[in-house]
């Protein structure tokens, strides 16, 4: 993985945390002021909040506990950007973030700069352990963000008629139309979790024991071309496919297709918007914004069903091929593509649904303090995605990572792997 | 009033439109791109989509008919920045213009000066009585959306907890603490309703008798110092006081003061957001911001009743004293005063509530064409207000106005005139 | 009319209150307690509650304040049965009515000759004027809740795919097809509303001056035919058609014929769910159970308008033909016909939707105590219907009455009469 | 078990059948028609419903394909009374039951003997293995019914201000206010699932093994006692007990104290409504009708946790104390007590909330034919509930039912035993 030779020493960190707050700013960069403001359906945040949102995890959590003479930028700003941190005092409500078009994007550009140069003192000095911690989770919390920050903003530029680009020069598909096969396992005890050194959500942990039966796991992620079948055979239309959750969806959202995919009368020129513009669906490339609904319909479609995430981390950590790392600033890396050659595309195409609910591992303890609101307050009606997208930053993928949501949600760069007996 | 002597000839029409399109980017001018963009609820439009869609207006109903070869600006325009005029083609959803983040103010801002520059050739030859009376319907088209867009950025800029102002220059309060006095009126048949020359709407023709019974109309508006005592005595909580559906809105919407009325524990230091800025409540100025429940409400707490329409035109139309022409670029005018010395100011300091539901007057014929859209089809479940607000353009109020709003909405400069019968 | 030459001695008015109380029984006599317990909608009450809550009428505004010894007969039934006098004291929720399986049709019944026994006893002795003003109230009120009853039984045996009669024995359709004609009025000055003797409520007092512009009225109700041709011409899918609250009602709830109509595939072979069962419908009795939208946009369609409740009433009662008085426990009548031979059939077809928003007559005063929210506090956001139905009692109708639904109400037994400009 | 020594043979099968018929009927005997027509929320059904329903499961799966010659009993019935199964039909919206009054009680209840008759007839002959699976699974599908038409009219009852009793007759709080101990577990690899002989469904097969690490379990129930400290210490305004969506559950639905508890004023005079009435809550007996997120803040609060369904199983089958069996026609059970004396009373107080998302088995297979849709379709965003409670037929416990409910349901008689690690 990317970063588990990586040791946060104090210099690095520095390094690290300078990297990380520049890369969102330059995700930033193509978004006018009016881009960064809406928030299209709650879930989605404007880009200009997840840019302050960042800066204040850093302020309220390293600077104005450990920085001598620290002064907060605004007192406004905690109720606004607080997230979801509920010990740390109350917050504006998620759904009207759309509302707020003051900060704009320059005040906001410039609580950055004040944070950052802040930071840049604070690392500068001789870190405690614990506020050390603090900024390698500052760094990764602000890695999720951009990758929010770019399937939030796609969700808002797909509400445009006109279908505006965020990068227009953001290469086309890079499919690998190969035949699929499969990795098999012999089922028994694994192990799964993280196992230090190197980063770690709380909620990878703690390392366990997992009993498993025989199965086998496709060996690349479902494609377009594969989903097409699915679609032609009325895959949209058969009630015996689906959950029972799943086909209420169907009928009362009018799926008919992957979220962003459109068609003249369905026709099978399916067309798709991406982070590059509206263009035509490229049948090699990995299926992506479907929910767990259509994932497990398709699986029962063909025969096979989804993988635990257990399952997926025991073959993902045993298969040779080493997960190329991703790079946000390779432009041609917006849309899920199959880049590993002959590889199985684990880590970086698409996330990729698990049957698993996303629960606590046994023996799982919070992390100490408000920080400890991070993962396990959401462990319930959600499911877990395996692997990491085009949209996930380098240095933000491991085999043991558990991204995490609703059963209906489409608008995350998320896709499928099939699993099956043996 | 201050249109009913001027003719529309060629030249003027030209400067008036000049004007007019200056003065909403005046308006747009302290708003940055992000203000611009927001709508904080369906009723809510941007800025930037009134200043796009003013523009369409001309661009559709003049120029693509009445230009010799000019060309759409934009061939999605049409869907994005048509209101609702049926006859003219599909359109956006309402409430969903706040997701649209491009054409941006920039692009909207070329737009304009796209149009106004072949509005400037059409204007500069003959033109048809026809097309010369949709110029100045677009005027005054315009000059509504003056308005609305003040009222709308107003409420989006209500919802930031930071309260930022719209112009923190503007003028504090201007009040006169007058004791109410009444106008009386012996009733009887009178006439109302539009008599040229000089621009209408078509809902305010045609002109016809109507019979009244004796009546007496106060001579000013009702004070938010009248208000604080209907609140103190309750007025809130006591259904009696109440239409059935107001009582409902109450209890459901929290209702306990004017709308941007904040108080801590609803104690008696009222404040008040405004277009300058949060400042406290002056009991001198009138009350504005209060729904025709509320206004109904208050009328009968005082044992008094609202107006109808025709008592409030028979009245208006008779007072000797003229009413002040309003100015949008006087900064002062940006919240309801008593500007008018000692006259009734009926027109321009808060639009009133009528109890007349919006209707058809006896013989009413829309206008031929699209903008028969304009104003007939939403005569059902509004109610009549009369008047004019500080934030109506000069050049937009006169005694037959019909302004109408849905006896929920809140968000209008609406304030309350008290009538009673003899 | 039918009850103005009864004077309301003691002596007569118990035999009234002794008829009314008992048509209501002989209403609810085929409906079983499955039949009376279900609310199908929030605005339809169970039958039992209407049985109830008319008894609980008489109960509280007769027997607890005027018969000396009387003992409340529940002390939990007030919550329960009042319906919406606020100053009576708090209520069960309307909505959750149909939640409410206790006390069940017997115990209804038991209460109800309990309050009959008890109001025997009062109309025996002497009866203040004020408590016999109240009785005759109650009389015209359990009359209203007879036609309520009615209506939301049907509306509940309408959601049943089964399709059950209420009377499988009711007669077929009554119908004259019969050509329109037209009753011109020259307008001016005429009176309306209430001048005694004789019942009538609050709302059509005082009788009162109105200007009218010369008009002509249909001399019969639009016919089930008529209407066909209204869809066969594409009438719901035109919206130049509707005004814009219908306009978005058509495509919200996908109205495509009145309510109770159905045909497969939106065929000429329309059927109707009638309180007699499922039939085909009769081109040539009136349309019925459409809602004002709809109403507006038919008359719309054929280059008229709604009548004014002024026009309506002018024309009714200058018109030589004396209506027949209706009589509920002949079965015939409970679906519209045109029972009144070559008459313009204004009273007792259907009711007739005018363009009148429900408001207050000039110098409305609401009756004193309790009884004054009977129908001030729902002056808005409504529309006033003249005549009557098939299904109001005898002694219910007259000209000067004001019923009155929201505009998208469509289970009332409403239909429409044409007006025009001469 | 009660269930597993009894060998479904033809003769017993009939004897079973015909018990398990007549409780349906005993257990609605005390209820009026009104009360069983009634539908109080989406997830309630009437008792008329689940009389009706579970005759059609026999009449659809085993009279119509078995028996020869039997004519379905009324043509209109499957579209009423199919529950979910897609494969059979189209069917009546789950939300709109309480909508149907006809068929009546009276009509069911001759369904029902007509379905029963023909049953006779079937059972009294020789059945094929796979009719005679059907008849097990009717049964075992109609006890589940029981519990649930037990579930929903103590629902419908509920709602009504006057606290009607289901049976007043039925004993008062059973508890035994015992100290709570721990039984504990070692962890390793244990075996979950059914084993053969003995009716079991579809998903509580295959079995499998599970890993688990040494944990510890209590020995009986969270009493209301427990529960009240809870509130006591402010447990429902505490957000970092809560998960995130359990927190925003607690604010929108204002939760102060499980389902069925009031208490004026929030005051310790905790009252309960059961099926035997309303009365003072009873420290000692289990607590009840509490959501999964009100177990899992309670649980975090004690510093415990929720088991998981492998941890619950994993005892309950190896403590030695065998469960009482339960008798719904004993009528003390039918609100939850701790009737086994020192045992741990596994099974038949309340249901307990596990930790486990209701997920399939490893290389579960639903059943094949239209009740393959009995369970599987269901597993998604539901948890585990282990046990039984007071409503549950005698002869429907096991310790490997798997019983769900989505994480915010409490109209269930579901409760609460802690966990935690070792």
């Amino acid at each position: 993985m990317a970063d588990t030779d990586i040791r946060p020493t104090g210099d690095r960190l520095g390094d690290r945390f300078a990297r990380t707050r520049a890369l969102t700013e330059t995700l930033a960069a193509p978004l006018s002021p009016e881009d960064q403001t809406v928030q299209s359906m709650p879930d989605v945040s404007p880009t200009k909040w997840h840019r302050a949102h960042t800066t204040w995890f850093f302020e309220t959590f390293l600077l104005e506990p450990g920085l001598h003479g620290y002064r907060t930028y605004h007192q406004g700003f905690g109720y606004l950007f607080n997230s979801y941190y509920e010990s740390v005092g109350e917050r504006h409500p998620r759904a009207a973030r759309g509302n707020i078009t003051r900060p704009g994007v320059a005040e906001v550009a410039a609580y950055r700069r004040h944070v950052d140069d802040a930071m840049t003192r604070l690392l500068g000095g001789t870190l405690e352990e614990e506020l050390e911690a603090l900024v390698e989770l500052g760094i990764h919390h602000e890695q999720q963000h951009q990758e929010l920050l770019l399937m939030d903003v796609k969700h808002v530029l797909a509400q445009n008629p006109l279908r505006p680009a965020y990068d227009p020069a953001a290469a086309g598909p890079c499919s690998v139309a190969r035949k699929p096969g499969w990795l098999d396992h012999p089922g028994g005890l694994v192990e799964i979790g993280h196992r230090g050194p190197g980063f770690a959500f709380d909620n990878e942990s703690p390392r366990h024991q997992v009993q498993l039966t025989p199965f086998s796991l496709a060996d690349r992620p479902v494609t377009c071309g594969d989903w097409m079948e699915f679609i032609e055979d009325g895959g949209y239309g058969r009630p015996e496919l689906w959950l029972s959750d799943g086909w209420a969806l169907v009928r009362q959202e009018g799926w008919g297709a992957p979220l962003y995919w459109t068609a003249p009368d369905r026709s099978p020129a399916w067309e798709i918007f991406t982070l590059g513009g509206q263009r035509p669906v490229d049948p090699g490339e990995p299926v992506c914004h479907v929910s767990y609904h259509e994932a497990d319909a398709y699986a029962r479609w063909c025969g096979c069903r989804l993988p635990t995430e257990a399952e997926w981390e025991a073959v993902c950590t045993t298969t040779s091929a080493s997960p190329s790392p991703l790079d946000l600033l390779d432009r041609s890396r917006l849309h899920p593509g199959l880049p590993l050659g002959s590889g199985p595309g684990f880590l970086g195409g698409t996330w990729e649904w698990t049957s698993s609910a996303y629960a606590p591992y046994p023996g799982f303890r919070p992390a100490p303090g408000a920080v400890g609101e991070y993962n396990g307050k959401f462990m319930v009606n959600q499911y877990v995605l395996r692997g990491g997208s085009c949209a996930t930053p380098r240095g933000h993928v491991r085999p043991t990572y558990r991204n995490f949501f609703p059963a209906a949600a489409r608008w995350a760069f998320s896709g499928v792997r099939l699993a099956r007996d043996l």
